[in-house]
Parts: structure tokens; C-alpha cells; sequence
């Protein structure tokens, strides 16, 4: 699994029947960091450190049976405080 | 999911007959970057921000059972910026 | 799906059984890019552009029910000029 | 798999039902590397380094069936020293 | 597939039960690469070429169904010069 904070709400009026209206959330893994967007079966809000799950278990993930998501919130972190590691930019 | 900005129709005349007919799109995470090819259920045009899912999730998003796909258009962004993150050049 | 160019054919003489002698090539994302292997159920010659899927899609797009293949060429571009992206090196 | 060095528990209190109290465990491929989060079947402690399995095996490998996981422990090395290799910075 | 350069064969007392005495081998892209660990039901030896199958299909590539692996060697290449690429250090 992968930890993310969460921006923002996306908005995909415009998407397929099998997303139904689950949240999707623009999380990253850095501030700055290149965007991705993952399914919140939880209800997290921005600013939230989150753990998020990819790969086929992402699917079962969501709560709903073969939904095609591959990123999916599975859990939110307690306290996390990003180290500065070798991928910062400073 | 991801993120894509919508380049052009990719044509493969010759294919496995388990791609059938299906659109093809040549999507991009930002302007210039390295493209890479996505199934297109929804119907997008060149210029489209759009919401894409790979994995195994990929497969039923087409809509048919088994499609041979591992990345699959799954929604159209309402309205996305891309910000100016730390992997763009410029 | 990703597109890669063939450059030529991998041999491998000892393989698992389930391999079987599908033929297997050596194909690049561009001149000079890391050397990857995909199974080729279509026939392609060195130097065609080609599109591949991976994930587990890559199994069922080689034609055999649970062929251990991770890439695998799913069509032919009909043309394609690689554009100078911003990872290519010049 | 991957050879990643045990850092420290990971609490988070807010998971969906499905992760259950499985441990957590803030897993790095070196010192100072990317954070990721691996589930712990077997009982690791900090500095262990450990062989972590991901892709749709993570879930199996866990012990219990249809796991959301997609980064599982799965053996303990006895003796490991990370190599000085091209990708570390010193 | 992608081509790794076997170096050694791994230890690891402490392990799950499902990967049972399966051989595991450490093996790079290129000499110095980054580390990563393989199954191998053929008998390679150090400094072998190999071919190794990663995402779902490294599970059955193993020989024993449902097997924990994400990469598993399924061949031995006859002949590699590994080229001077653009990811070469020198």
C-alpha cells in the first residue's frame, strides 16, 4: 500500500454506469507530487494522510463487487508526518 | 486512476480479434509527455482531461467480459488544470 | 497499453513448459530504451510499432487460456512517428 | 518480489472493515527511500530487511482469503546487506 | 518480460508456509541494478540471462497453483549482450 494526502473532490460528470456516484478523491503522495485518484469508501476530507491500496484489491476494496477501480482508500492514518527522503526536492 | 489528456485516435488495422472494433485513444499524463494507449467506452474527443483505470479493473471497464485492456477510459473530467507539478519540465 | 517498437527475436531454449514455442520478441518503448520481451500471437518483423497490453489481460490476449505472459502484442500501428518526448534523451 | 528494511508500525484507527487488525508496517527499499505499507502475516520488527510480494499475490499470501492487500510480507532474509548500488545517492 | 542478470540465491528461514522450498533468486537488470527476488523452477545458476513474468501470471508460472510469486523465472535466454542503453550508467 501506498500513502497519500488528499487534495481534492474530482468531478467526472461524464463517467461510466459501473462508477456509480462513489467519491473519487485527487490525492498525492507529496505535495506537488503528480496527482492520482482514488475511490473513498470512508469519508476523508483534504489534508487527510491516507493509505491507499492498488492492484486487483482495489476492486473488492470499494465494497462493491467487481468495481474497476485501482486505487482505493483503505485506511486513514493516525498522525504521519512525510519524511524528507531521498525523492523531495529539498 | 489516473489522469490523461486526450492526443488522438491511434489506428491498428491489424489486431487480435479480441480487440474487435473498440476505439483506441493515444493519451498523455501532460502535454509532451510519453504517450501511452487507452480504450475508449465513453465517446472523447483530442483535448479531454480523462479519468483512466488500469489493472485488471481495465478489463470490465470496457464494458465486455474479458477485454483484453489494461487501460480503460473510465470517466471525462469536468474541468482539471494540470498543475504545474514537480515532474513538468517547465 | 503501451507502444514499443520490435527490434528482434528473444531465444530461449530452455523454457518452462507452459511457454510452449510461442515466439517471444525483444521490444523497446524507443532506439536505445530498455529491452522488453513480449509474445507475439500476431507475426510481427523488427522494426513494426507495436501496441501491448500487460497486467493479467496480457494472459488471455496470447490466445491460451492462462499462458504465463505479462506483454503481449495485441495489433499493429498502422503508422506511427515516434514524437521527442520529454524522456527522450536528445 | 522486493527486498525492503521494516521501519516502524503504521497505526491507523479508521479502516475499512475488510483490513481487519492485521499489522501494518512502514516498509523502505532503502534508508531514507519512499514509504510504502506492507501487511505483516508472519511478525517482523523494526530493521528486519524482509521479502515483500505485491501484484494480486499480496492478497493470498496474507492467509486469508480475498485480503485487500497489494504488499505482503512473506519471509524474513537471514542475512542482508544492501549493496551500494546505481540507485542510492552515496 | 523483462531480462535480469541472476545473481544469488536468496535465504529466507522465517517464510510463510504457501512459499514453501521454492528456490528464490536475487536478480538486477544490470550489474549494480536494483535488487529484486524471483522464483525459479528451473535450476539457474549465477550469471545466467533470464526471463521473468511479473503481475498475475507469475503465480501459475511457478508450477504450483496459487503460488505467492510476482516474478518467476520461465526461461533461460540462450544468448544476451545486455546493450549499452540510455539507462546504463556508463
Amino acid at each position: 500500500m501506498k500513502i497519500f494526502k488528499v487534495d481534492k473532490t474530482l468531478v467526472s460528470t461524464s463517467r461510466i454506469s459501473m462508477m456509480e456516484h462513489k467519491p473519487l478523491l485527487v490525492v498525492r503522495e507529496k505535495d506537488g507530487g503528480t496527482p492520482q485518484v482514488a475511490v473513498d469508501p470512508i469519508g476523508c476530507k483534504p489534508g487527510d494522510w491516507v493509505l491507499c491500496v492498488g492492484s486487483s484489491a482495489a476492486r473488492d476494496a470499494v465494497g462493491i463487487k467487481g468495481y474497476p477501480s485501482d486505487l482505493t482508500i483503505v485506511g486513514i492514518i493516525d498522525k504521519w508526518e512525510m519524511p524528507e527522503d531521498g525523492n523531495s526536492s529539498s
